[in-house]
């Protein structure tokens, strides 16, 4: 298991692209805050597979994070992140402290309109602007074919998918699967917040999420009284504080009253201190 | 002398830029909203001697107009634009239309914070945003190595070098000097929109300019003073109307009280109907 390339500056990055493009070498990548788990490892796997060269990206990205979000205590575990990356054969990590990605007079901003205002972006404000401009920097820098994200964080992924589109990247966004533990909490590098009485709690996200389907396989379609219904069964956890609970148009991310077409079903619940996020799409016939 | 080949999608235009990087070609990159003249052959002549390959697009980008803007009755001359092309040695023209341009739900904007809001865009609020975003799209586009841009537009040009810088694209821009008609006029696809008689008026920016000029030559270091002046000129044209005369730093944009570094005298009025705008640069001592 050959140990991938550190690139730590833009300049080199770019140049790895370029060498792989001209070399006929398709690439794949895999932006990451680090602290990488079975999720990651998933999105740097299939990228093995569909690719001749796989980048990873490691960047906890300062302008994605509120004022009084987690960024200085956002996990960085390096070490354990490049074994990661190696076993799951990943070519190079790219690795660039903040400001190598961040002139000291930065003020250029990538949004996507409208959809970053719903959700999740209603409690983070700034976030999906953070987002959105670092991948576009990102994009421009690693140059990849195709780019992974997990299906977990779905509103980033649908924001992902327009930002792409709509700047004409030229680069094939591919939604995977979300990884879950065998007790379905969803894999996520803030679950080692969780002390082991949250970590219990924590599974009334996905609880709720079941509920849900059933409810919709027995024919409910009433979305006020489905969100009703979860919420009622997720405020049972002593130290769940619910964010949304939200039964959304997956393409648009606008509110459902009757359920049709493509569902996202998302929840964000603090539980404690943590906040955690995770959703299902249901596909219904189009009215 | 070829005639360019034209490029109408995105799809066409992406694969020649990527057929110029596999054979090792560099790319200078034009882009135009077409109406070309001296200006832009200028620009284009240029890109030819410094690259192996040139690209020219032409749209007329409909979100870098305000509502009540020329965006309908701007010039569009598609037959001299290519044989100026073709004459100036660019080797393709992408001339895509709006629908190729923007998908029908296109919501993402690139801002370059600040810069946009003073001078031109305090008359015209969204122009610069509508330029960055084109740009951003027209860059990911053709991928050149190099993008060619005229000094008459100043504060385009810096608030491109700063989207450039931020974004990470990876491409010189490259600042070329105005081109002026034998009698100083700064050339514009705009100046055809002038009668005869507003024709000659016209000459009062560059007149104006050239006042300040020599007036700071001259050791005048007082920008409200200038300013004053150079508006007492300009205002003795009867169908001058002054939008902004500004005097402020080259790279920041931020208004000067006392001129030193490296300064921009921009200035932009209403000859009749037609907006046109002109500038020099002075480089002083800095304080």
């Amino acid at each position: 298991m050959p140990e991938p390339l550190i690139i730590k500056t833009v300049a080199d990055m770019s140049r790895w692209s370029k060498d792989q493009f001209k070399a006929g070498r398709t690439i794949g990548f895999v932006p990451t805050m680090g602290a990488l788990h079975a999720g990651h490892r998933g999105l740097i796997e299939r990228a093995r597979r569909e690719n001749d060269a796989v980048a990873v990206s490691i960047f906890v990205n300062p302008t994605q994070f509120g004022p009084h979000e987690d960024f200085h205590k956002y996990p960085r575990t390096f070490d354990a992140d490049r074994k990661l990356c190696a076993e799951a054969g990943a070519d190079c990590i790219f690795f660039p402290d903040v400001k190598e990605m961040y002139d000291q007079d930065a003020r250029t901003w990538v949004e996507v309109g409208g959809l970053g205002d719903t959700l999740c972006g209603l409690s983070r404000p700034s976030h999906f602007r953070g987002v959105t401009t670092v991948v576009a920097k990102l994009f421009n820098i690693v140059r990849p074919d195709r780019a992974y994200f997990g299906q977990k964080d779905a509103q980033q992924l649908r924001i992902l998918e327009v930002l792409t589109r709509d700047l004409c990247f030229g680069i094939e966004i591919v939604p995977c699967e979300t990884v879950r533990e065998p007790d379905g909490l969803a894999l996520s590098s803030r679950n080692q917040y969780l002390s082991p009485d949250e970590r219990q709690q924590a599974l009334c996200l996905l609880r709720a999420l079941e509920y849900c389907k059933k409810r919709v396989a027995a024919g409910e379609r009433d979305a006020m009284k489905l969100s009703g219904e979860m919420a009622g069964m997720i405020e049972k956890e002593p130290d769940a504080e619910i964010d949304y609970v939200a039964l959304v148009d997956a393409e648009t991310l606008d509110d459902l009253h009757t359920l049709s077409g493509e569902v996202l079903v998302a929840l964000a619940v603090k539980i404690g201190n943590t906040r955690l996020i995770d959703n299902v799409r249901i596909s219904l016939p189009k009215p």
